[in-house]
């Protein structure tokens, strides 16, 4: 998976001394007609397939290829992946991309981007190689990636760009932020972060490297604004842990925690509580057994030899001596926890006596699956605690207080908000002014559109946008779903289609036989035999009204004709509009 | 819509004296054979449409008749009502029907579900009157109610049961408990209910009433479970009023709120707030309108002469003279505030200096778009508020202490949890446990499934199930959309359809011409014709093989093959799914 060879054109990893700003750059800054463009290609005014364009003449640096998870009004996709209309003949600028952490809303689309823009090489933390690695055997297109592991602390060069890896905590181990020197000045993009002082599994973010990264001077300040609707702290995952740990201390039998599989810290949580009550701990669901195999190869998971035991083994233990962690916590209906809560799991039924724990926040939109799911542990015997305090405060990203604090460190001269939907941004910016950036320095930006800035340090949000569309994946299709198939869903979802098959003798212009009707999601066809007669008598008419015997047919007239025809009678007797599909055959 | 005339079964309205219980009911406690029957026909381990039977021998009383919003995997379904099979053939033994209060949820079903009982006589306080009545107004089934208002403390005799009426705070005025004197002990029916001691609109619930109804001997209590997930007191309006008393007294230009039109005592409160503040309000959504104007007309809401103005007359106000209070805090598509926030609203346009007020909890699955409305208010220079504290007090309903205080007034022998899933059903049980009822009396139930109460004043779930099917109402059918129709819409919204009409020669056995295609909500077929080629080509193969000249064509067996053979290769081209519908004809 790691493919040594290198694109001549890229300077690769050199590791610098951490004490000596790089100098060269300052030549380019009395030069007026050099800007720097940082064009966002998702994650700005959205949540999600976050990925970042820092171009400076003939060198672009890529931040994130991530992915996004599909609204309820993409019924069948499965999930959206950033434009890349903008890359195209750039190709050969490209000197590297640069991946902050292991969760799919960063590194989800890279599968997909890089064989289409020529498989530059990524950098990033072990822990997020291993993921990306993994995700690439599970790919169609199995194109060995140029993946070269970077360390906190190690600086690369890509072109005119230097990229300084720091740093920060979030619910993954190896993630980081980036101190990005560019020929106009220092960028420094946060990545996903919170200040998290006691956390169970890596080390807290980097205050010193930060405060010593601001102290150089830094141009901008793009920052995560995923949690910047909520006041005061980021709780600490310490915290949590005794929550989790009282719990698991006072239940009487089994001990089912569901959580994400990208929620790598609150595993280390579960594993220390159980460790500590004598529990042994049994990991299930694909995408979680990765992440822990990964995690522990790599070193990052403290665990105990012995605590973690293979699914099968749960039922040769005591009840009250096994704890499980699994995926599901959104009720997603290929999770482990499902296929338990269902009677489906070969080696674990729930029984009474068992506690399930739902440890992360419920998505917006999945609250009635995740009711559903919580009834039915209730049904089989079990109880179910989601308390309010693990609900809200599973984030991981940053908070107000947090976010000001990453502001008063690196003190930037411009403030750029990301990572979030236009409110969240909006509010970031608020923080910006209350932290003493002059509002005309908050940038607030949308995909697609380039933040520039000169050789004078001056910075603005351009006015050309570069296309952003959602890039759907469905199945092995990749953008073949667009605005008018998604339309068509949504409308087949609402009422459903009426297929009308009509043949008409060339000649005679006379319906051969009676016109054939096929309905589904409408009304059941076979008890509304009054309503498919009516509807083939209106059929039969407008044929013998909008054709003459020895002229040519106008297809799409006669077809529209009954479209509409058809259409307003059955809205008529129904008040629903299926999507009515003439199809008129001449033989 | 009042209709004097009356069913001759029915005894009618009886104001009786409150102080001297009912006691010709004694004899019927000493017949072994007669048993109360308690039939929850929705409500039960679901939210919303609530209806229950009450039966005794020859009578039966019916409480509210509610319906449910669809969920998520309901495309295009309007609503959900009770299904009244049970009903059938004993129309003449319902006495009559009780509403506790105005919701959608308690009334919603009355159009659809009095024409199939015989009409029976309605009572309900004026309040509630007004909505249902409007409501019957606008439905298709216009046949004049025959509607009776009641007054707290009324007392009514239907058969064998007695209902006694009592006041109850929730968030609309004439809002009912119900304490039901049956021949074999009384059951309280609390309605939905919270203990708000300074509600804004309206008076506290009757605690006196409520405990002298208690110390009356109460066999079962069946009490509102909806927010019994919620530890603690509900918060009084009274409290959620200073909050946005503080809003509007520093907005600098216009303020909107956006609410529930089922949530009258917020409107009440934004009126006495702005009444405070000389401001003059707009009440603009169909449904606001309606309720405001009953409520007004009863007497309900306080409001100054002058305080309420026709929105066409918000422009003749300074900004800051102006409160706007709106439906529309989910994002209903067809809202006021989705008007005004898309530009398509009339007379009010979103502009700087606006703060939009979001007044209400948001009901799980709204809150992508809910997300998407603030974002296009700040976009179009409003500030958005949505205190946390607004956001989760909003309900109505009662907590935890608040059950537990109605069951420590009531001193029910048995307690049976009513509106909500199990799980919140279950809480509340437990609840009942915490306050000393003992666990066997403490009765989870299930629609459908009668709570049996024997003249020994024992009570028990019984065995049997009558229907309880979602009745779904979808434009003007009711029932008519069932299993197959929705897993047939769910399936097109997923990966859409694709239709083949192939046309055989009857005699030949061969194609005549070449296989037609539909597709709508696959791909996008104009683009992807070798897809099409390829299908067209397996269609040929497969009429080929399976057909023989000169025998007659088993049509269904030629269309399995084609729906299989098809299916099969459009999987393996894309991974996708669409519903393969094949159209064999024979000319």
């Amino acid at each position: 998976m790691f493919n040594k060879k290198q694109d001549s054109d890229i300077t690769g990893q050199i590791v610098a001394d951490l004490k000596k700003p790089i100098k060269q750059f300052a030549k380019a800054k009395t030069s007026s007609s050099k800007n720097l463009r940082i064009i966002p290609l998702g994650g700005l005014q959205e949540i999600g397939r976050n990925m970042t364009v820092f171009e400076y003449e003939n060198d672009i640096l890529l931040v994130d290829m991530g992915l996004q998870f599909p609204d309820e009004d993409m019924p069948g996709v499965d999930y959206i992946i950033p434009d890349t209309t903008y890359l195209k003949g750039k190709e050969h600028k490209i000197r590297g991309v640069v991946i902050t952490h292991g969760h799919y809303d960063h590194i989800g689309a890279i599968p997909h981007i890089m064989p289409m823009i020529g498989n530059p090489p990524l950098y990033c933390s072990e822990m997020t190689r291993g993921i990306v690695a993994k995700r690439q055997e599970d790919a169609q297109d199995r194109t060995p990636l140029n993946i070269h592991s970077v360390k906190k602390g190690d600086r690369i060069r890509l072109g005119v760009f230097e990229v300084e890896f720091f740093h920060v905590s979030h619910t993954i181990p190896g993630s980081f932020g980036l101190n990005i020197k560019t020929p106009v000045g220092n960028i420094v993009h946060t990545g996903d972060f919170k200040f998290d002082h006691s956390p169970v599994i890596d080390q807290p973010s980097d205050i010193a490297t930060i405060a010593r990264i601001g102290s150089e001077g830094v141009l901008a300040l793009m920052s995560d604004s995923t949690d910047s609707q909520t006041e005061g702290y980021s709780i600490s995952e310490g915290t949590i842990g005794k929550t989790l740990g009282d719990i698991i201390e006072h239940a009487p039998g089994r001990v089912i925690v569901a959580t994400f599989a990208a929620l790598v810290s609150r595993v280390q949580t579960v594993i220390e509580n159980a460790e500590r009550m004598g529990r042994r701990v049994a990991v299930e669901g694909y995408s979680m057994k990765t992440n822990v195999e990964i995690a522990q190869k790599l070193g990052y998971l403290r665990v105990k030899k012995g605590t973690i035991i293979p699914i099968n083994k749960v039922n040769e233990y005591p009840d009250n001596k096994v704890v499980i962690i699994c995926t599901g916590a959104q009720g997603e209906s290929n999770a482990a926890l499902m296929r338990i809560v269902n009677n489906e799991h070969r080696f674990v039924k729930i029984k009474k006596g068992d506690i399930a724990i739902f440890s992360s926040s419920v998505i917006p939109g999945n609250e009635r699956t995740v009711q559903g799911v919580k009834d039915t542990l209730y049904h089989r015997g079990a109880k179910v605690i989601h308390y309010k305090m693990m609900d809200v405060h599973a984030g991981g990203h940053a908070r107000q207080e947090d976010l000001k604090m990453m502001m008063n460190l690196i003190k930037p001269k411009y403030l750029i908000p990301v990572h979030g939907t236009y409110f969240m941004l909006k509010i970031h910016g608020e923080l910006g002014m209350e932290v003493g950036i002059p509002s005309e320095n908050i940038l607030i930006g949308e995909n697609g559109v380039a933040f520039e800035f000169d050789n004078q340090q001056r910075g603005f949000v351009g006015t050309e946008k570069t296309p952003t569309n959602y890039i759907m994946v469905d199945g092995l299709g990749v953008g073949d779903v667009g605005e008018v198939v998604l339309r068509d869903r949504q409308l087949l979802a609402k009422d459903g289609m009426f297929t009308i098959v009509v043949i008409i003798d060339s000649k005679t212009k006379k319906i051969v036989g009676t016109p054939q009707i096929t309905s589904r999601g409408f009304i059941f066809v076979k008890e509304n035999f009054d309503l498919v007669n009516a509807t083939k008598r209106i059929v039969e008419k407008v044929v013998k009204e909008k054709t003459t015997a020895d002229t040519p047919i106008n297809w799409d007239y006669v077809k529209n004709n009954i479209r509409e025809s058809v259409g307003s009678f059955l809205y008529t007797k129904t008040e629903r509009r299926p999507m009515v599909l003439p199809v008129v055959i001449e033989v």
